[in-house]
């Protein structure tokens, strides 16, 4: 057989025992601050009916959803007619009725009105699994990637929202991030500065532009905003909104009188004040907590709040967003069930931290002890210790006997395992086995017993 | 919008909470087991391209294969002569390059081959991740299902299929269950049967026909081998050997003289007798260990070892199983890699497991205590309690104030929350809240600070 190397499919990735352990460390602890929170894990499966996915989210997405094809001979039942045409939208539809996932929301929102008679609402979920779009790779952006996300379901309360900003706060203190800002905006203030300048109708096209000013300032804006057909006299009604200020108070004051004119722009700024009002009921660990009208993510979607993560210690996107929507199940048929949600970058998360050097020195570490013996007869005389060791809680092996000790030490080494005993007939004699710390070098003579013992002990 | 209830494709499943802490619960177990044994995790991409998987699971797994439709206008890409055959298979070929994993074992042997230059041997790999088969769905059977695995590579120390026993030992256990057997046979003490009968060729209608021992008895087995071209002398020869009884050592016995005119059936004696002996150094928790020379399983894959486990509480099929493979990087081309490897049935031990009602009482709980709370005075009050429970790692939830009282218990209830605390004006007076056990029912008036006291202790 051609020895041609064996690859994965581009975008997408295998993941390395060293990978998953600083995987499953940010996964888990975010799951753990998750249930702290009263959110409750579900899965759905990988496949969905592509009628479930198609149409939600835009002509765009729906390209870049990856079709799973009929399986047997389903050119058997294509129509001839559209085969013949040779367009491929068309074929689609005759061979492929099942897709895989392209977010976590839609079949979330699948699943809440599927089950909606075996669910206890307010319904807080958290549901952390793989999502596949079919975008064109590139640095940071997989054809396969984990979601990790938390809703809740039919609750109106804004403590809600306040929990979010807790729950990142928590979550990311915890996985050793120093210096974060949640963003808080709220899509019924964006709003309301449309209304107040007269452009309602212009909303996509305000907001999209003053989302910018992070990254071609406010002279940028201006010129975006006046291509797009806006007054200067809009402009300088705007410039004061843009351009806010001071404490997280004091730019809500300045907001409120901006829009009093606006009773949707005045709505918003009561749920920015009473979210904040919450938060300030509560001890924040590292998060700095900031409202930034020019926040506008995923605006078709978000009804009230709207959040988004950055750290500050390392260039890079968001690690985080999410924001309330008022009609999630709406699409399939359930109307009027307010939810909101935020989600994890994972991805990014990971790349933060690595590059910060925040996973924890023993991150790597899987077995604790490797037991090393010379021969048969000092395999043998090892069981009884290894057993003792897993019986103690303590992930251990024993290399098989007959390889050279220096292969073994290597193995060690190379499996990142903090401690060694090693077996000798010196050692078998005396009782006392050669116990090593394999980062300072030291060694030690110590009983079976004594050796369980200080593993256990640190 | 018509209100068409959503589903999910058929041989698919939504799994609820209460389902996700059940799974979690099996797979974190028999994950922690992996990791004391020094065994690592790895995650492989969903898809693998379609030449990675083609070919390796017969003609038949081919099918099963769930292959994805490529992106963007794959028509154009297309033969049109083989499109006009309208022949799925081939025109397969033009339209699909990628396609869902079938099982972990293959996706592994690709990824040792890929990243063989950054593995240090022996390898211990466990994964725990989903797979997907077009089968027809049916009761206990799945097109996406977990599959959970380990494996060892280049090693050929038959300690490894003692830790293997221990390894099924401990994490059943672990799971409650009580009484189950661990089979052992040996692919080359079937080979050795075949060549004493002089059969060497039939091997493969050997092992099917006594393979069914357990479900036709000795009559059928007998019925099936003379159909198959079996003569009476070949029959006499082999009943002593079907027939096996008494200890594993006086099977073992009687096995070696049935096999001394056979090299290679005599090698296979000698390896069960070395795990044997290796087992017999460790203490088993509740497994039985078995050898039973009428299992063969897998035989075209395995070529030492091979492994089944069942439970003797319920009726139900295999839950474990595996072997010994000589060859299984081959089909990549890195050739002389010897391993081993044994699989959970994860979704057969859930049920088992529900049907002997093992899961821990508290499987159930996420939340530990839900706040309830009358009016937004009362919400107010809560909020350090809600931290203090948080910051002591209690998972903690408020309700949102505005809900009746009954409702809230419901909610509790129905979440299986198994504490409340209940704020109405005179605890808010007196600082002694209602700290309710909501399974024996029994109310406390407690301080906050003692009520978190009391949740950390038990």
């Amino acid at each position: 057989m051609a020895a041609i190397k064996p690859s994965v499919p581009k975008g997408t990735r295998d993941f390395s025992p060293a990978e998953m352990v600083k995987r499953n460390f940010i996964f888990d602890t975010i799951k753990g601050v998750f249930r702290k929170y009263g959110y409750q894990q579900i899965e759905t499966p990988s496949m969905e009916n592509l009628s479930t996915l198609m149409g939600k989210y835009g002509d765009e997405g729906d390209k870049l959803i990856f079709k799973i094809l009929n399986s047997g001979d389903y050119l058997s039942k294509v129509d001839p007619q559209n085969l013949g045409t040779l367009n491929s939208n068309l074929v689609t539809q005759d061979i492929s009725e099942k897709a895989l996932r392209y977010d976590l929301t839609v079949p979330f929102a699948r699943y809440v009105v599927q089950h909606q008679n075996d669910i206890t609402f307010p319904f807080k979920r958290f549901q952390v699994q793989p999502v596949w779009r079919a975008d064109r790779p590139q640095k940071g952006r997989y054809r396969e990637f984990f979601q990790c996300d938390a809703d809740v379901v039919g609750s109106d309360s804004l403590l809600n929202e306040a929990e979010f900003v807790l729950i990142y706060d928590e979550a990311l203190s915890a996985l050793g991030l120093k210096d974060f800002t949640i963003k808080i905006n709220n899509r019924k203030v964006l709003s309301g500065i449309a209304e107040v300048i007269g452009k309602a109708d212009s909303i996509i096209d305000l907001t999209v532009a003053i989302d910018k000013l992070d990254k071609i300032g406010l002279d940028g804006v201006i010129k975006e905003l006046l291509d797009k057909g806006f007054t200067d006299a809009d402009i300088e009604k705007l410039k004061p909104v843009i351009l806010l200020e001071g404490s997280n108070g004091a730019k809500l004051a300045s907001l409120r009188s901006a829009l009093e004119a606006s009773a949707i722009g005045l709505k918003g700024c009561d749920e920015i004040e009473t979210v904040f009002n919450y938060i300030s009921k509560f001890k924040i660990q590292r998060a700095t907590v900031e409202l930034d009208i020019t926040l506008a993510r995923g605006l078709n979607y978000y009804t009230g709040a709207i959040f988004e993560v950055k750290t500050n210690e390392v260039a890079m996107g968001s690690i985080g967003g999410g924001g309330r929507y008022d009609d999630l199940t709406g699409m399939f048929g359930l109307k009027g069930l307010t939810g909101a949600g935020i989600s994890f970058g994972a991805d990014r998360i990971y790349d933060v931290m690595e590059e910060l050097n925040l996973f924890p020195a023993d991150a790597n570490q899987t077995t604790r002890v490797l037991i090393c013996c010379f021969d048969k007869e000092g395999e043998e005389y090892a069981l009884p210790l290894l057993q003792q060791l897993r019986t103690g809680g303590i992930n251990a092996e024993l290399y098989p006997a007959g390889a050279k000790i220096k292969k073994q030490m290597e193995y060690a080494n190379n499996k990142n395992i903090p401690y060694t005993v090693l077996i000798g007939s010196e050692e078998m004699q005396s009782g006392l086995l050669a116990f090593k710390d394999m980062a300072s070098g030291v060694q030690q003579k110590l009983s079976a017993t004594n050796i369980v013992t200080q593993l256990k002990s640190n």
